[in-house]
């Protein structure tokens, strides 16, 4: 017999890009930091006591709440840990969206666009909210009335990601801004891929900004080369991070996981010439994509999204090909995007193997 | 403005036992293991590389779930790994029971017994499932009717913690198969406590057993010393496990705590020992307070649950003279419990104090 809910018989939960087991192999497929973490997080790794592990954590982490207030300008009681922003995603539609299922239409739902971070669409199903999703217009442009269409629909919160996955597409403080003031509900803007970017929208959830409804995600997965730490955060006005933090599992971040995501927020400056490398790299490798022929997309992150020439073969085969070559990159299975590669930054030495078996394969 | 839904502004979050900060101090509230993690685990620690950090972890932690297996001589796909068993719990209710609120009365919703674990209540709360909570009889005995009070009121899902808590009852296995037996819809069984038990219900959801409506809940926080690492599993047939498997965060837990989890578990020989320590004081515990003219609840867990005398001062004055010579114990403001104080077992020479000032508070 099965006892699933209706809705999670339904879900096809979310797919990550493959973590390839073999010892010799180019991972250019998941926008991981091609960097290890600083030696300042390494180093606080080695003063973890087991008195430390034997004891439940410090509930809210509060050492590392202090430290990020700090980096970001804004109050301790303006960020949330979580155990990564996953976890942050989906305590926003835990606390905001009406797990109404389709019988109010989309109301009380949340806003995406599309294309956007596939995770979005998987939690709303778990949670059973309703979801508005509007196309997003020729290189991944928003629409003007983007937030008046969630508006119309109902939507109590939506997602944007910005700099935008998979395109790499950033938009500017003044569009973001101009949403948050449009928009009814909370508007959470995932900056993932903030580190790699020129803007931010911190300003935004500042105090006296004179927005209340902006939830700023953040993760240590990528500028911090700390993906396997699982850790994320939110910045906000204080009452949203309340919210959310009621509903948060009761110790949803272990000790070690904040001391090195305290460890990490401290380092910024010393983790930061990683993101200069990236973004070195990613100018790099776009000249070098153009010349070959391909169209890339303008990016503020630490990936390309890039369109073969008609002499390529074409995206699909692209990745397999690679993929036999032990060189993993992405492709998504979606209408969108199946004409086109996103290739996550790696050492120079990867881009250069990169670059060189995509010439192979003309 | 708020923004929240009303299940939320409702919200009472859980209460965790106090963490006090002083250094010098004796703490029995929190039911944490008082021997550090053993020698294997602290070493896995030592093997930590930053290249491992880098990466997303593995998804479904499958070493983990291959240990687990092993030690509980079930399949590996029977074994879901969480962020702590909270996150099972949480995951569990997402998956079975009905967001409703109080529209379809208790349809859909959650058995529970009162008293219980206090975690089920706020996690139904946020899911905003409906409740039906049948009251436990004499000594904290389970009603012979307890399945079919929750069968009549439609609940899909029931949370027994056995050992119970705060008691620290031990419910026979009979008694687990025959509410497995009777229930319609999914039981977890809570064995949060099981490592300082007789017996335990993991023959239940071996295949063959009868049964495809039992889950079993297990942390590595109290009887492996891990409290700060936040790892839990599941235990259950492999249908239940992927119903699970599709609602949790995609990396829901990190790879540090997967390392140390899994060395955790193929050295549970040695943990071992500490669980004998741990009921040896019990039972010394529990003879000084009866000699004290303390009613003490037969307990299997690491805790005693402990009411005192006529001639002692009344329940909440002990938790809070003790607290001043900075010996923390738990009290709950619970109609049924606020008589009594619940007792972590430390180590003998924390017990010794404690009943050293326990004798002098008379």
């Amino acid at each position: 017999m099965s006892y699933e809910r209706e809705n999670i018989k339904r879900l096809k939960a979310y797919t990550p890009g493959e973590q390839p087991r073999a010892a010799e192999i180019i991972k250019l497929n998941t926008n991981e930091n091609p960097y290890p973490p600083v030696e300042a997080i390494m180093h606080s790794l080695t003063e973890v006591q087991g008195e430390q592990l034997r004891k439940y954590p410090p509930a809210t982490a509060q050492e590392f709440r202090d430290s990020a207030a700090k980096a970001h300008d804004v109050q301790s009681s303006q960020i949330i840990a979580t155990n990564g922003s996953d976890e942050l995603l989906r305590l926003a539609i835990t606390c905001y969206c009406e797990p109404s299922g389709d019988t109010e239409g989309t109301q009380g739902g949340l806003g995406l666009t599309d294309p956007t971070y596939s995770l979005y669409n998987v939690l709303a199903n778990i949670h059973d909210t309703p979801m508005f999703v509007v196309p997003l217009e020729d290189e991944y442009a928003m629409p003007a009335d983007l937030a008046k269409q969630w508006n119309d629909a109902g939507c109590k919160l939506a997602m944007i990601v910005n700099p935008h996955a998979p395109s790499g597409r950033a938009y500017s403080l003044d569009q973001i801004k101009q949403i948050a003031s449009d928009f009814n509900g909370i508007i959470i803007v995932d900056e993932a891929y903030a580190d790699f970017a020129e803007e931010d929208a911190v300003e935004l959830v500042k105090e006296n900004s004179g927005f209340d409804n902006v939830l700023i995600s953040r993760t240590l997965s990528k500028g911090y080369s700390l993906a396997g730490l699982r850790f994320g955060y939110g910045i906000a006005p204080a009452p949203i991070i309340d919210t959310l933090d009621k509903a948060r599992d009761s110790y949803n971040t272990d000790y070690i996981s904040q001391k090195l995501a305290t460890a990490a927020i401290n380092a910024r400056e010393d983790v930061a010439k990683s993101w200069d490398k990236v973004k070195s790299e990613r100018s790099r490798v776009e000249k070098a994509l153009v010349a070959m022929g391909y169209k890339v997309y303008p990016s503020q992150t630490n990936f390309l999204l890039a369109m073969p020439p008609v002499d390529a073969p074409d995206a699909e085969t692209i990745y397999q090909k690679l993929a036999e070559k032990y060189i993993f990159i992405r492709h998504f299975d979606h209408p969108n995007m199946c004409d086109k590669i996103r290739i996550s930054m790696g050492t120079p030495a990867q881009n250069d193997a990169l670059l060189k078996a995509l010439e192979e394969l003309k």
